[in-house]
């Protein structure tokens, strides 16, 4: 749903190219296809559409959203410190692609999802992180390049993007958050089901998607 | 040469884990072969030996070295500007993808054999990128995680190279620097081929892979 949002805002005023990464998680499947589902209602066409794959965050493991020998954990939304969803660095991998294609076809500005306020407590979730890169992406690229990461949601809670969804026609319904359920309800108890529950009742509006547990 | 170089100084201080990425260059499997020959060399384990792919450097292209249309450029090494040898932002993602790993097994350095001074004018070998980058990984991953890049050889000429690695018995012998052939000789007229062969030269020191053209 981040994603989908940034993707609404990005509509606002750039031309579109989307790029999904199947980096091994459970929830692959369903999320593939949620890529494309959002890319045709904003018309990306099949050349400006990117799907990677990266296999070495499963082969490394250290993540219950890889490995599937560890449990993914039911929400607890005051828990303090990094939960074990937690891709170690998935975001670094995810953004220097992204760069790299961005630098081949020309894209200036690169628009991710990330929630820090309201967010999962993942370390390269946060704006600190976000900056930092932006500068490795300005020294790493040829001079001229001018390629940025904007996170326009960084200082969002969920509410708030359910919100600024809704005020653009975002389209939720296609959306998929569950770590792991590939469908068709999501699971409702997991920490990406809980915080997007929460959001959409915050906000008022009902979540599209059904949950098992809800 | 660079990265056999900067395993040899690893090997005095650390524990080594090696990383190999094939991102679908023209000389990979000669790569892959030289990796393994020098981690062997080094005894390290298998469990500590990680080759990782990412094909989407072939698949995004605007590279030389993985564009199959495009030609690898014969050397010349008074040119200014970035050769189309440049892969976009690639050491961001070798990098990324070695924080990922150390992360996991708990390492704290990462060697990268980049050369500024006397390279290839690619930007992502330059010092400020690898500053750059670090300041990413130190806050886009766990706190304590403690983890640093380190460019031993950035300000070294290529004959630096080889004479810090004859110093060290650094196995010269198992590496592969050239960007056209898959061997049993070099090509001799890459850019590649120039460097490390004028770095020998300079050296004062045969090289002992043989290459075509000299």
């Amino acid at each position: 749903m981040d994603s989908c949002v940034a993707v609404a805002m990005a509509a606002r005023r750039y031309d579109l190219a989307c790029l999904h990464l199947d980096y091994g998680q459970l929830t692959e499947p369903r999320e593939h296809k949620a890529f494309h589902d959002i890319a045709d209602f904003y018309r990306v066409p099949a050349a400006r559409r990117l799907v990677l794959r990266a296999d070495h965050f499963a082969r490394i493991g250290g993540s219950s959203l890889t490995d599937r020998s560890m449990p993914i954990p039911e929400a607890d939304l005051s828990r303090r410190g990094v939960p074990s969803t937690y891709v170690p660095f998935r975001n670094a991998t995810i953004l220097a692609m992204a760069v790299s294609w961005a630098e081949v076809i020309g894209a200036k500005r690169i628009f991710i999802g990330a929630l820090e306020e309201d967010g999962s407590g993942y370390p390269d979730c946060r704006g600190v992180f976000i900056e930092a890169f932006n500068r490795a992406a300005a020294l790493g690229t040829r001079r001229g390049a001018g390629i940025r990461v904007v996170a326009p949601l960084l200082r969002a809670t969920k509410a708030d993007v359910v919100r600024r969804g809704v005020r653009l026609g975002a389209p939720f319904y296609l959306t998929w958050s569950c770590y792991a359920s590939n469908g068709p309800e999501a699971c409702g108890v997991c920490d990406s089901c809980a915080l997007r529950l929460r959001g959409f009742r915050e906000a008022g509006v009902p979540d599209p998607i059904p949950s098992r547990s809800h």
